[in-house]
């Protein structure tokens, strides 16, 4: 099992993961290329494959078929070098210079569609609202235990995003700790809310509505440019409903939701040539875990999805600093991005 | 001149790099291979080429050489395309949903030799030891302005850690407000002298001294493989005397301090085959503008360089939780690392 390890000074928290545990020739070019073609040769997440991962957790499947063999739209397994496993969840450690925690969490795989080929941006609406779907029941599921106090859905498109495999997949990682991002982003917007007197995400995207940082917008959703975008052609994606939990997303923002992400990944596609990319939801922790601790939750924070292609480097000064510079003004990038054509 | 504007959630700055707009042409695989051709070619930062960069503005040179001509061992220019410039520091902004303030600052560049193709581990202990005392005296002068709230010394090597422009050279950004980075860093080593009644760093280095985690020491400096390491074979060099701040720093530590930066990016090179990496400063602000924010700063904090490798991405699990997996223990890292052979 993995150990999560917190410097006492930042409070940050990193997981050791001994069972993905590396050597230095591991690191070494020859090596990196040697992963890539064995990955394509030999996926174990492509149809027929299905022996190759562990046992499903759930899937869409076609009426008849038994499970862990074809016949699946969208499939969950556990991930076989999962970062965090399934176990007894660990109390908070003392107060020393080295506090550690057992490795105990869940990691799954979303194999979002059986053909090695075929990307999120490639599949029909229905399809990826299936696999948004998913994501819902699979972080409902998983929040039932209380065991686990947060749950992470993220998805690494492409080598340069962190993706070791290329068959379209997303993640899900549940923690025994509320990470520290996720306490910032509450804290924030708890402080937001006494400044401004409302959720400053609904306020946001009152703001950008009609504004020139506006990527893309339906009944359910609007596509943002945010002002201070990190990184060229950064984009969130808004429910227009203030909720704090996507497992309250209606079925009709689904459809939404799926439409406004196709649109915006082929955007990517079509004007920065199919570029890697990370997707991150932002979620609140579960209402009976975070309600004593934000009691003003509920109307302060506002769910959302970040998305977006991974097209320059962390370097020195954002590590330093935690101050990116970023070369495109995101009023540029939302002009490229809305003028780039197909929608959903 | 670019722009700060700042993340009102978050409380994260951005930098709106006007002077280095890109479109997204620029990002296409065919520009970036352009480029890096481009880079090698007409490198502005070999000898010879002085007129190519704004005149320097300070360079340790033989005696009798004249300003941006050839016969200097380490030259400091301004950054031809700056994140900041020089400018009246704004005053803070207003409480409003979209901060902003304008991209006031210094942003310059260390040529660290003459020399292409000579990286900073191939330079002698001695040139090192002159690299590394530039930075403390272009720090002091920054600093004397009082203008600049913080001073970021960093290096990228290599095009995977961010560096555009592949002779080996740092760089210096001076910003108009504390990062929030350092900040929660600083805030942090306060809260870890309540708890342990001394310099958290201090204790550190006690108990790291004779453990699996020591990589490299000598009179003045530990190296370390810190206990809560985000990526593989990550590194600090600690100063053993206690100090805040960089610009402290005596002949002998920076003797020290140069063997122990030449020894590590050796046992990089042996054991990683010349890897990209990042070096990071980090230091206190300076004393006239932190010692009323942080009246104890003197005694918690401890200044220090981080350097690693870099072998793995950022990935959408470290951006939506700040939690790294890393999948190198730094015991097992220390060990590769200690036993890697030559020292400066």
């Amino acid at each position: 099992m993995s150990e999560l390890r917190k410097d006492v000074v930042t409070g940050r928290w990193v997981i050791i993961a001994s069972e993905r545990s590396k050597r230095p020739d591991d690191f070494r070019p020859a090596a990196s290329r040697a992963r890539e073609d064995g990955a394509t040769a030999f996926c174990p997440f492509c149809a027929g494959s299905e022996a190759k991962t562990p046992p499903e957790v759930s899937a869409l499947r076609s009426p008849g078929t038994q499970p862990d063999t074809p016949g699946w739209r969208v499939r969950v397994v556990p991930n076989k070098f999962p970062a965090l496993e399934r176990g007894r969840p660990p109390s908070p450690p003392p107060k020393v210079l080295f506090p550690r925690l057992p490795g105990v969490g869940v990691h799954e795989v979303v194999i979002e569609n059986p053909d090695h080929e075929r990307e999120l941006a490639d599949l029909p609406a229905d399809h990826v609202r299936d696999v948004l779907g998913v994501f819902r029941d699979r972080i409902r599921a998983i929040e039932e235990d209380l065991q686990y106090q947060y749950v992470q859905v993220f998805k690494n498109k492409g080598k340069e995003a962190g993706a070791s495999l290329s068959h379209p997949h997303s993640q899900i990682v549940a923690t025994p700790i509320v990470p520290k991002r996720v306490k910032e982003e509450i804290y924030g917007a708890e402080r937001a809310l006494r400044s401004f007197k409302d959720c400053v995400f609904c306020r946001t995207l009152e703001e950008e509505a009609k504004g020139e940082r506006l990527v893309f917008e339906n009944a359910g959703f609007r596509v943002i440019a945010p002002y201070a975008s990190r990184v060229p052609f950064e984009s969130t994606l808004f429910p227009i409903r203030h909720s704090p939990f996507f497992t309250d997303v209606s079925g009709k923002e689904l459809d939404d939701l799926a439409a406004a992400l196709k649109t915006i990944l082929l955007r990517f596609k079509e004007t920065l040539a199919d570029p890697p990319y990370n997707l991150i939801l932002h979620q609140a922790p579960h209402p009976a875990l975070s309600s004593k601790t934000w009691p003003e939750l509920g109307r302060s924070f506002h769910w959302h999805i970040e998305i977006f292609p991974v097209l320059t480097k962390v370097a020195g000064f954002e590590w330093g600093t935690g101050i990116y510079i970023n070369p495109v003004p995101p009023e540029t990038a939302a002009g490229f991005l809305r003028n780039a054509g197909p929608s959903a």
